[in-house]
This record gives structure tokens, sequence and C-alpha cells, in this order.
């Protein structure tokens, strides 16, 4: 009988913030690809687009102008999924068919003026301001009275969904907890409960004396990819130190966030030479008015590309239906993506 | 106040299968659209392909030559994500680092020997053909002392990732139970043990009362859009009697779910005129040898489309961190589908 090897056999792995499990198929990234590929984002955008309804002083679709504004901007939503009213509600639901109306506010966010401007090529105290924005926004969502979470996100390419290629993220704040901050919360508490610790802290500690799943680490935060990562190049940033939300934030700690989230982005960048697409978001308390030391903040990169700028993994089928999956193993992304350089590909050396 | 609207306002809806929230914004509908759109399958392969790699007669990458079939074809996957080998595995996993060696094995399906003839264009014999293969394949392989789930799957469509457009599914049988179908069946063990019924019975019973989801009907099964969907046009079918597993289906029900897989297919087909991607399954009790009165047959259908055969709904971002999220109510999805004619768009009419 063989001696089991994560590098090379089907194994599942168990992700203790969601309480499942994941299949991992290593030696199947072997199989050759005969289905989709992706269409490369065109990178020759200008920098500014006067059909670009998030640029600087442009009209959006509802006829409203954006301020001329020269840094990071925010506004509400123009198409809100959520929305502030409340309604009046008889609440004849039962067992099997469940209902209730859901109060939120949605904003966008312009990372910068320029439209071609991504993350990863921004300069550090640029994204600074774009991490303060984040505080400001989390603290004055989270002070309305009907909002209890505050989801903090960015969908970069159109490949995710991104319906327009100005560098922008979403905010979506709202009266309930969502399903996978119910969870992450229900497990992040049970630790809590039982071992008066960080479930993050103690799990970021272990990665540390490991060191096969770090991929970046400053003094205030580390970028791995988790143990139970799904995607194949998912990663986290976790901040060393235990605290539950960006309002506890030092400023050497912002500037490390920023540092950090501009280091990973241009590994990104730099894996497949691409502006690499991806689902990110930051974890984080509750604005419930609730004491949570259970929360440990965090930010989670879901990237969807698996062997190419052109071939993604598609979680679909079996995936679906069944269990996530994935076929590198989450060491070789790591490994992978340690090595690759800091600098940004299309960075001119002299 | 306004008066709730369940096709209007923002609210949220619980899925008693899986014990989690997904959002309805039926409002959003009305956005525009500049994001991406998806590319329509060329819809005029030939009857059999040489360069396929699933045709009748063909070799395949590995040198394997397919039988000369001429109905429903399986064999093993050739880049198998299981493999049916013992490991010898030594367990040293802690509380944040756990992980098992996971068998199993993979097969295909081909549906039929021609290589552009989807389920809602085979007659219904044809069909039938490939529901007794799933039995016979749920049998040979649950009978298997390592294997304690069969999930039966197609993946169709390129946007789905299929890499194949030769009509095929494939099954996955493992050790373990999944991640999803463990949490199916804690909920519909739970539901079982208080009310000594089916959970999956008494929701069809409420719903053919309610008939506002109800897609297709027949003397055996029910298509119906879920009360809790988060796909735009999801559906399930679900039998109308409780049993447990697809052994248990008499002659009688295997014709009514053979006509009711082609009565579903043809409605998705004609909602946008194109060959309709999605992943479907079916889930039923588990093969661990262990009584599941629990468990009710049902088949899962998640296709993508929102707008069009070009628009997708993309769940990512909000979706991938917070919570499942969808548009257009179910309800309103289940009158298009069921106003749908019946006939496939391609017949020709005389
Ligand atoms: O097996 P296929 O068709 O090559 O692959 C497809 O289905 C599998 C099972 O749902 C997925 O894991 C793959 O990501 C997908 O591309
Ligand atoms: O708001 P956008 O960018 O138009 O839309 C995108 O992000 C949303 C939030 O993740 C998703 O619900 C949409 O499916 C996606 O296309």
């Amino acid at each position: 009988m063989q001696q089991f090897d994560h590098n090379e056999h089907p194994h599942r792995r168990y992700n203790p913030l969601l309480d499942e499990w994941i299949l991992v198929s290593p030696h199947r990234a072997k199989r050759p690809w005969q289905g989709q590929n992706e269409k490369i984002a065109e990178d020759n955008r200008p920098e500014h687009d006067e059909n670009c309804y998030l640029c600087s002083g442009n009209v959006r679709s509802n006829g409203v102008k954006n301020d001329n504004y020269t840094d990071c901007y925010v506004f509400e939503n123009d198409f809100s999924a959520l929305l502030r009213d409340e309604v009046d509600f008889e609440n004849n639901s039962n067992n099997l068919f469940q209902l209730k109306p859901e109060r939120g506010i949605n904003k966008v966010i312009c990372f910068s003026p320029k439209h071609n401007l991504t993350l990863p090529e921004m300069e550090v105290s640029d994204i600074e301001m774009v991490v303060k924005v984040w505080k400001e926004q989390y603290i004055e969502l989270g002070s309305q009275d009907f909002i209890n979470y505050v989801q903090i996100f960015e969908n970069k390419g159109s490949v995710m969904g991104c319906s327009n290629p100005h560098p922008h993220g979403q905010i979506w704040a709202q009266s309930s907890l969502p399903t996978q901050i119910e969870k992450t919360q229900r497990n992040l508490r049970s630790y809590y409960d039982k071992n008066q610790s960080s479930l993050l802290k103690d799990y970021v500690e272990q990665e540390l004396k490991l060191q096969k799943r770090i991929v970046i680490e400053n003094d205030h935060f580390v970028v791995l990819v988790p143990f139970w990562a799904t995607w194949p190049y998912e990663t986290m940033i976790i901040s060393k130190r235990h605290f539950g939300n960006i309002i506890a934030m030092t400023n050497d700690e912002t500037k490390a966030f920023s540092e950090i989230l501009k280091g990973i982005t241009v590994k990104y960048d730099n894996l497949f030479k691409t502006s690499f697409p991806y689902s990110a978001g930051i974890h984080q308390s509750p604005t419930d008015r609730v004491s949570h030391p259970e929360w440990h903040f965090h930010m989670h990169f879901y990237p969807p590309l698996l062997r190419s700028a052109t071939v993604k993994k598609f979680m679909v089928g079996y995936e679906m239906l069944a269990e996530a999956q994935r076929d590198i193993s989450p060491e070789q992304s790591a490994k992978i993506l340690r090595e690759l350089p800091n600098q940004h590909y299309k960075t001119k050396t002299n």
C-alpha cells in the first residue's frame, strides 16, 4: 500500500471557519483542458473614459453627476439590492415557507479617479486612502440603528461579474447577519468559548511556525493560502494582533495592511501576467452593539483562475451539488505565489 | 409605510434543506447590464464528430477506444478526481489542520451516440435508457464496500465548465458523505424525527395546493421553483411518493421521471431559444447500509442564465462572502417557465 502524500492523493480537508469539508484532488491538475477559455480583459484603458459612469465628473445612468473627485470616492449604489425603507409586514410564514423583509444600504467606492489604475498598481499611500474610507464607512453605516453588518468587498474582472472596469469596490450593509457571516461567527464563537482565544490568532501562529502556506508577512499581517482553501489561488489576509474590526486598526496597522494589500495583488497580477480577477472582501465583527471577542479581522481573496489568464476553475456540478473541490494543493499554490517577484510585471526596471 | 410585496421588496428566505437564508432583491431585475456576455454555444454540431473523444468508436486521449455504442454508454473517467486505491495514512491532524484521505470512483455517461442530441431533444424512451443506467450505476457503485455515496450529475454547456459538448453526465461515488449531502441529510433527518414524515413530501403537497411555484406536474413527479431558489431559473424535480433513492422507482415512475426530465429541459431551451446551460444532479439516500427514512428522491437544476442566452447571474462578491442573492422572484420565474410551450422550439410543426 502506498504511503499517503498530500500532493498526490485525493483527500478531504476541514474548514473550521465554515464547519465544512472540501475535496482536494492534486493529481488532477494533470488533466488536459478542452473547455471554455475566458476573454482576456483588454488592458489599454485610458486614464479617463468619458463613457465610464464611475469616472470623475461624469454623469451616471440615473442622471446624477459624479463629483470631480481626486482620490477615493463613495456614493450610494444606483441599483441597490437592499433598500433603506421599512415595510409593513405580516408574518404568516410556516416552517417550510419562511420569509422576512430585509433592509440595508449599498454603496460603490471608486478606488481612484484613474480609470486604468487597479490596486496592485496604486501607490501604498493611495491604498491607505481606500482603507481609511472603508473604516469611515464601517463606522458611518454601522452606527445606523437598522444596520447590524457591513460587508466590504471588490469584484475585479469581467469574469467575476464586474460590470465596469473602473477600479471600484462595494459595500452592502444590512439588518441581518448574512449566512456566511453567521456560520463563521458561530464557529469562531464556539472555539473562543472553549479555548478563551481567537481561532484565527492560534491558526496564524501555527502557520507561521510551519511556513508551508505563507505567501507574504509583515509586522502586522500575514497572507497565506488557507489549509482549507477551495479556489486554486485563494488567500486570506489575517491580522497578527487579535482585534475584531477595522476601527481597531492603529495607524501602523493601516499602513501595513495597505502594503500587504498591494503585495498580494501584485503577486496575483504577476502569476499569469494579467490583471488578475477575484472577489475579495473583509470579514469582521457585526455592528450589532453586542460584544464580539471571537471575531478576528481578516480578508478573503477568491480568484477563479486555475491554469492561465484564460482558464478558470469551474465550481459546478459536483461542487454545487456535493462539495467544493480543488486540483492543485494549497501548499503548491502557496509556494508558487511566494516565489513570484514582489514587483509588478508592468513596472519598468532600470 | 408601504405594504410588503414579495415581488417588489428586498427580503430573505429560508432554505430548510441547507438551513441557510438567501437574499431576494426582485426590484433589482430592472438594472441595466454592462458586464460580460457569454458566448453562445455553436449549435450546428454533426451527429458524429471524429475529433470528439466521447463519440462512439472514437479513441480517447489515453489511447482507449470507445465501444461502438448505440445507446447510453458508461466508462470510468480518464481524469478521475477520486481514486479507488487505499493509502497508508497516519493521522496527525489537530483541530485546525484536519485532513483525511478519500477514496472513490468517477464515471462518465454518454447519453446517446449522437454528438448533437441533448436531453430535451431525445425521445422519452431514450431518456428512460439513461435513467436505467443511473439506476444500474447507483446499485453497482453503491454495493462496493468503500462507497457510501453516489452523486449523479450533468454539467451542460461550456459556461458550466463542460469540457465536451457531446451530451454526457458524470457520477462521482465516494467513501464520505459530501458537505452538501451531509447538511441536507441532517435537516431532512431532524424534520423526520420531529414530524415522522418527509420534509419534501410535506413541502410538495403544500406547493401543489398553492400552485404558485409549480412548473410541470405529472402522476408521479413535480417540477417547481423552490421557495428558497437561488439561481434565477433554479428548479427541483420532486417525487410525489416518498422514497429515498432511484432503486425504489417503479416502471411507471421511471417513465414519468423521464417524461418530466424532457419536460423541464424543453422549457429551459425554449426560455431563451438556446441550448440551456445548467448543472443538474440527483440527491438521494447514501449507500452506507444504514436505514434512511428521512431521504426523499429529488433532482436539482442550477442554471446560470438570467436575462438572455448571453447574460448570466454572477454568484460573486457579496454572494461568495456573505449570502446567495437573486434578483427575479421565484414566483416570477415559475410563472415564466410554466407559460412556455411544451414543445421544443426547434421542432418543426406542421
Ligand atoms: O469533469 P469535467 O467535465 O472535465 O470538469 C467539470 O466538472 C467537474 C465536476 O463538476 C468540475 O470539477 C470541473 O471544474 C469542471 O470543469
Ligand atoms: O453590483 P454589480 O457589480 O453590478 O454586480 C456584481 O456584483 C454583485 C454583488 O457581488 C452581484 O450580485 C452581481 O451578480 C454581480 O454581477
